[in-house]
């Protein structure tokens, strides 16, 4: 009974054992009995309380626009506390949140965020990119943060009926789109640094153009072992906020030496990591003069973007040169750029899918990454692609025993018509698995939600 | 031009020049031209503006409070923006904020805190501990957030008139206090990570009995360098709230363990570095034969606190045992336990003065420290003397020249009497300069409000 943590319910237990006589069979006791409760009281879709704005904001002029600075008329709130568990969730009209002077979010940094995006395609229908795989990644941040698991599928649920009901503010624009940002904050309202008692989670709505005010040209780098972005042991490989913050003193930095992100390097021997807030992939002949797409693999200290897994699975899929996740260091670059195997740089992310780099300060040296015509081959195709697929592509599941799904296909296509008038059923199923196939009937029209290769898939059927 | 950062004012330039030719007298000249605005529009306490609550919260029962759970019924308020600078000061009804859901506190932990505790001593008056350290940690810690500087000196006059309208609110108590939690965080309404441009500096009272609910037993300790708190290049020198919200995992995996907390380890030689949110010091025979105090050094990843700091400059002037800041390993420790050198191990900060260590689990191991009699004989000497400091030793200083400053007598004396009865002057000097003496007359009665060995000091006079 020692070894159970007062307030620890529902964290996964993934330790390694130092002592299996003693500890291992209290702490698999535990975790099965207490991390039902979770899910019991997750917050669920059917119970959302709508209360509509009484007034319109005007839409912004989406040419000038600055990333997140303009947000929609409502918002998605929803608040837990440790003994009422999940409350009924509500959208309501976009305004201020009012926070407990000892919120443990301001405090201690509780916290955590996602970011995804809605498309409106060229039909007009309104989609999102592979939002489970944001949800995903949302859980495993909360559950390193000590806040409490939700239902995925029902938060993705929650966030689709938020953005219909603020549907005219998805731009009609080919170049813009409506920023997602889901936000879980502790809202603890004392000041031991503990797993918060209450918490609330909550999404804005933010019309974006281009993440970068200079627009998709080539970012310059500063890449110095001054500052790190993260470490083992950290918080790297989740979207919490601390890891942004500590961020931005070097991100001045950067611009005092005249560039305008920090490439971030990690241990004695320079590994590349990450770029600004961005993944970094690096285009190259490598050492055994293979044409190699290479990124740093997800060891903990690598934030694991949904536009990488993405460009990972659709270069894998072209099949035209070997894809890779592997340490870089800035030797194995600076050589590769003297031998001129370097063919392209570039980052990725939500908000500006891909980045291409053209230079950076390292050791007082500026290095040149080759960037014909500011957006190089694979860059420009891995823009394309992944646009084409969030915009422009639409799949028609009629036979669920029949057909392949394309791993690109992950997006939830938005029914314009009123919700309730949609009869929705879904079901969460392995593809390989005929069990979870059984479990609901499929009509007329099925809508995939989220298909990682070979993993879960969602399929939603309105009759 | 381009070297300069658009939003970067004020921040200290301790940059390594890669490149001096060309960067060294930009960075010099903008460090010269736009420090001064942060100063010019700094909180000022003669602007503060005063509103009282209606009602009165009843006091709580000390015997078993939680720690930081209840609070006081004023708090203190600033806002700064990029525009307008520091805003009037205001004492208001303790009460909720308003934020904006945006706000870059709680999606980017732009966020920093103080601890700091007032005191009431046997003559019934009221007084701080060193407060001006905590206001240049907490300067330090704002730059490191880009947020905007302050001035120290004007932000403890505020604490101090804050206190003055709760008084009532320090606790009669020897075991208790008042604990004082300035925070500050970035208010930006917009989702680019960058320097925000408005923010929230506010302070908020809680009467505090011990801060760990077991009293002061001895803590056990769970150490694995599984979770690393702070990282070279990282904000473990700083009080930013990124650093605590990320340990609170560790927290229960160590209770998990049957532990109470963690020891903070870090690299590949386990060096010991901080335990839960404490300072650590082992007192023992080191490697030579040397009866040793020793606690790690300030070297990026170990937060500066205020105990240590009085710890090692109490310690050194006794000057009965060597004082040393050095790293320490487990590998120290084993070694020592096992020849039987430690003579004991314990934590320092601000909410438990120090706290006695009794036990560490490690590779599986239960390594035993001696503790006799619960609370050992220097953490208990050490915990006599600072408690004497922070409530019972009072210093009238008459004559500024020949005065010879212990350093132990860095307290505020609060006066009971309204404010406004109290003319105040107040100067910056170094103690070894005789210049700064000459610029106010010393009348009557001076308060010493800070004094670092060999630092700066402020006095106060009242005439």
């Amino acid at each position: 009974p020692d070894g159970l943590p007062p307030g620890g319910e529902g964290r996964k237990q993934h330790l390694h054992y130092t002592d299996p006589q003693h500890w291992g069979l209290i702490r698999i006791m535990y975790y099965e009995f207490t991390s039902k409760p979770c899910l019991l009281y997750s917050p669920q879709a059917a119970d959302l309380v709508i209360e509509l704005s009484q007034t319109h904001k005007a839409k912004p002029d989406l040419t000038n626009l600055v990333f997140g600075t303009v947000f929609s008329d409502h918002m998605l709130t929803i608040e837990w506390t440790s003994n009422g568990g999940w409350q009924k969730p509500h959208i309501k009209p976009f305004g201020n949140l009012s926070l407990h002077p000892a919120c443990s979010a301001m405090h201690y940094a509780v916290q955590l965020f996602e970011g995804m995006k809605a498309y409106r395609d060229a039909d007009d229908k309104v989609r999102l990119f592979r939002p489970m795989l944001n949800m995903n990644r949302m859980a495993n941040s909360a559950e390193r943060a000590c806040l409490p698991a939700f239902d995925r599928a029902e938060l993705v649920e929650c966030i689709r009926r938020l953005v219909q009901v603020d549907l005219e503010w998805v731009p009609k624009s080919d170049s813009a789109s409506l920023y997602i940002r889901p936000t879980f904050l502790g809202t603890e309202p004392s000041l031991g640094v503990k797993k918060p008692s209450r918490a609330l989670l909550y999404v804005i709505l933010s019309p974006v153009g281009s993440y970068f005010s200079t627009g998709a040209k080539p970012v310059s780098l500063w890449a110095d072992s001054k500052y790190i972005r993260a470490w083992r042991g950290g918080t790297g490989d989740c979207k919490m906020g601390g890891n942004y913050g500590a961020s931005i003193y070097a991100q001045y930095e950067a611009v005092d030496y005249g560039c305008q992100q920090v490439l971030w390097l990690y241990g004695d021997d320079h590994q590349i990591t990450e770029v600004g807030t961005m993944n970094m992939f690096l285009f190259w002949n490598n050492e055994n003069g293979e044409e190699e797409l290479a990124t740093p693999p997800l060891d903990g200290i690598i934030l694991p973007g949904i536009t990488r897994q993405s460009i990972l699975e659709l270069t894998r899929k072209w099949g035209e040169f070997k894809v890779c996740e592997r340490y870089l260091t800035m030797a194995d670059l600076r050589c590769a750029l003297k031998e001129g195997r370097v063919k392209e740089m570039f980052g990725s992310g939500t908000a500006c899918v891909v980045s291409p780099v053209g230079r950076i300060l390292y050791q007082g040296e500026n290095l040149h990454i080759p960037c014909q015509d500011d957006f190089p081959q694979l860059a420009s195709r891995l823009m394309k692609e992944l646009t084409d697929i969030q915009v422009r592509y639409t799949l028609l599941v009629t036979d669920i025993n029949s057909m392949s799904i394309p791993h690109w296909f992950n997006v939830i296509e938005f029914n314009q018509c009123v919700v309730s008038e949609t009869r929705v059923t879904e079901v969460d199923c392995t593809l390989t698995s005929s069990r979870a196939i059984k479990l609901e009937p499929f009509r007329r029209r099925s809508w995939l939600r989220s298909c990682p290769v070979g993993g879960h898939v969602c399929l939603r059927s309105s009759g």
